[in-house]
């Protein structure tokens, strides 16, 4: 079937990339580990072109990217807009990047700049938050909290299809430079990782403990000593470290979470995990919405013309 | 002059040695980058003989190490010694190390278990601890507050030259992993690092805010937040960061400072900067000891036979 637009969110780790027929339909989908900062020498556009060549039935088909590749650190960098912000500002301030042979256009981020001077920025999620159904077309009304579990994870405010506020804490990628490079991956069994033997426990234990205690830089040091004593198996200390960061971040948040609905994004995987500390937190009607499917959304709404 | 003992800290990242004379004077003392993390094939005994070998003018000379090097990524596992402890409980417990050429032997560890269930150690710092003259002969009686800031600070409650209880904060390792391995350091200007340019000013908005607010794995994304915008410039975003968790670990600790002697055991640099921090946390009467200076007469005491 003929592509009417190529979507694309290209992070820090990994590119996801849609082909999307007439109507918005996801034709195909692809996913590969090929990240903003694995892209070497700039290479861009031979990076795209190995991954989504064989989808360019013809040289117009237009390309809409979100995510790290807007940064700095990315192909080109695109504004960002102030909060508040809604769909139709984002639509109206895409960047177009001036390649040989691609039609690529590049999604702003979004910023925040509290009144204390408190600053935030996010670059993806934004994309991953309009492409919800549920902000879109909200059935409750007044405020939503929108959680985008990740490297980089993030707490957006949204009222009345707007995002008004959010916040970022760095559970996903102090949990990956923790187990990597601090001396709480030497105790750690995590060459035998399996996904299907994840110790719930010890993740539980991790929340509930950092629930408890807001000194999140002191109980990081219990992953080293409960497995000095193996009091928590060697297999067990990826999931309790998960479980401290996690709970760090959701004993910080919750007070957003108040007598408002609360919906996660992203992978089945993740959303769980975090249904489950919420849970232990108090906050058990929480929405689930699947992230691809979001992103995917959202892409091809961005790629619309602006509406009033 | 003739060697009565030979002491080291042998610690994660450096091996500090000292040469005794017959009083317990410190002869000679050598700081080299070879700490345990450094030793490969577990080759302890060769690179204490390329360091100290001179030193040695007969193999009856007795060596004694603490530290890392009594851990299980260390030459021998020393036991660990439940608190309340005091210096000679330590003395007793020192293990030998069998090797050809030498008389060695190191200094146990300390450990805690909370009631709750918690679990902390410490080696090396109980060594640093028992040599400050401020914990052995007090000039003021009850609860003494020792703070040992570093990698891993530990923050030490002691009572009649007892250490009672402590807990780890791992202040030194987060900064270092996440300005090497995470996005923090992309914006840093680290190589430019010069100790004279040090930005107080970043290091006390840091502090700051994070006294203000325990979040710290939100508070962490500020440091990338404020380096894109230059809010912040490049190269104080180090020093911004080490305020962050500095203030961090004093707002987690500070409910064990009132009314009680507070005691910063390190380095001048290091002292110098939890002073500060200390100060804008409303704790001014601290007293600063020299890490150096303590290790070694904790080195000498903990070398001598037990007394009554």
């Amino acid at each position: 079937m003929h592509t009417t637009l190529i979507g694309g969110d290209w992070g820090s780790s990994n590119l996801r990339v849609f082909r999307f027929g007439d109507a918005g339909q996801i034709l195909e989908q692809r996913d590969v580990a090929r990240g903003v900062l694995t892209v070497v020498n700039r290479a861009f556009e031979s990076t795209l072109s190995q991954v989504i060549g064989d989808w360019l039935d013809s040289a117009e088909v237009p390309i809409l990217l979100c995510g790290m590749v807007g940064s700095r650190q990315g192909w080109a960098e695109a504004p960002y807009i102030s909060c508040p912000a809604r769909l139709n500002d984002l639509r109206g301030k895409k960047i177009r990047v001036h390649t040989a042979s691609f039609a690529v256009s590049i999604v702003p981020g979004l910023m925040v700049r509290g009144g204390d001077g408190r600053l935030d920025v996010m670059r993806g999620e934004e994309t991953q938050i309009f492409g919800m159904d549920e902000i879109r077309h909200p059935t409750v009304a007044g405020t939503h909290v929108v959680v985008t579990p990740g490297t980089h994870s993030k707490w957006a405010i949204v009222e009345g299809g707007r995002i008004v506020d959010f916040s970022t804490y760095m559970t996903g990628e102090l949990f990956a430079v923790l187990r990597a490079h601090s001396i709480l991956g030497k105790l750690m069994q995590v060459d035998t990782y399996d996904h299907a033997a994840f110790d719930h426990a010890a993740f539980e234990l991790g929340v509930t403990r950092a629930l408890e205690d807001p000194a999140i830089t002191r109980l990081l040091f219990s992953v080293r000593c409960e497995g000095l004593f193996e009091t928590i198996a060697p297999q067990a200390l990826s999931e309790y470290l998960s479980g401290l960061l996690i709970g760090a971040e959701i004993g910080a948040a919750i007070s957003h979470c108040a007598r408002v609905p609360v919906t996660v994004v992203g992978s089945p995987q993740m959303t769980s995990l975090y249904q489950k500390a919420l849970a232990l937190a108090g906050v058990t009607a929480v929405t689930i919405v699947d992230g691809d499917r979001a992103v995917g959304v959202g892409l091809w709404q961005l790629a619309q013309e602006n509406r009033p």
